[in-house]
């Protein structure tokens, strides 16, 4: 099983790898038979090559996604669950949300599966101010 | 099905009736074969009186607990996340830990399971500081 320490820092190459936009990256992190509802009441995408597909997806269709953490990683036994913030600019227009993304590991080390808590009604939408120079 | 916002009062009273050590009341936001883990890599404690008695335990055993949100509940479908701060003061030392709590809900509104993400390696202890007048 891998140690807290490990599980912590596969938490962060995730969203590192998701501010890059390297859905390579991502999926690396994914079992070959890994589980990844995101968000929760959406249908499970199945399998590493699913990961992949949906996350190249996402960034296709959101350029330039950022994926922060805001608190700590709370790792515990084959478990981690962390508060994220998602953020994206479209035009001058900034569109935020606040998720709670849960991951399993396997012995391995790689996500078995991964469970995203956030809903597309709280995304937050506001202008980038003006007259910064 | 419980609607986002009675999702989020509920997660809300929730952590109040926790930092007013009132078990009853936290009890009475569970169903009656509800599921609680807490921590997720402890046994489960099945039932509304498990619950209560696993609840009533820690606050015999913590006294003054405080659990506050440290950022929105994440509600989505049938589920709410958290990120939460337990605090608790024992002499002139304060202890915290870091949690993320994702509830299920019932057709009825109540929590029909809770799984808790934290362990006790990331309890931190930090002095009351001295000279405050």
């Amino acid at each position: 099983m891998p140690t807290s320490d490990e599980m912590t820092a596969t938490v962060h190459r995730y969203t590192a790898a998701h501010s890059a936009g390297d859905v390579d990256a991502i999926a690396g992190l994914f079992a070959v038979d890994a589980v990844l509802v995101d968000p929760v009441d959406q249908p499970a995408h199945l399998g590493r090559d699913a990961v992949r597909a949906f996350f190249a997806g996402t960034h296709e269709s959101i350029d330039g996604m950022e994926l922060v953490a805001t608190g700590p990683v709370r790792a515990v036994g084959e478990w981690a669950a962390v508060p994220l913030r998602a953020r994206s600019t479209i035009g001058d227009t900034i569109y935020e949300v606040d998720i709670i993304d849960v991951f399993t590991f396997g012995d391995d080390g790689l996500i078995t599966e991964m469970r995203a808590y956030w809903s597309s009604a709280d995304i937050r939408a506001s202008q980038i101010p003006t007259g910064r120079h």
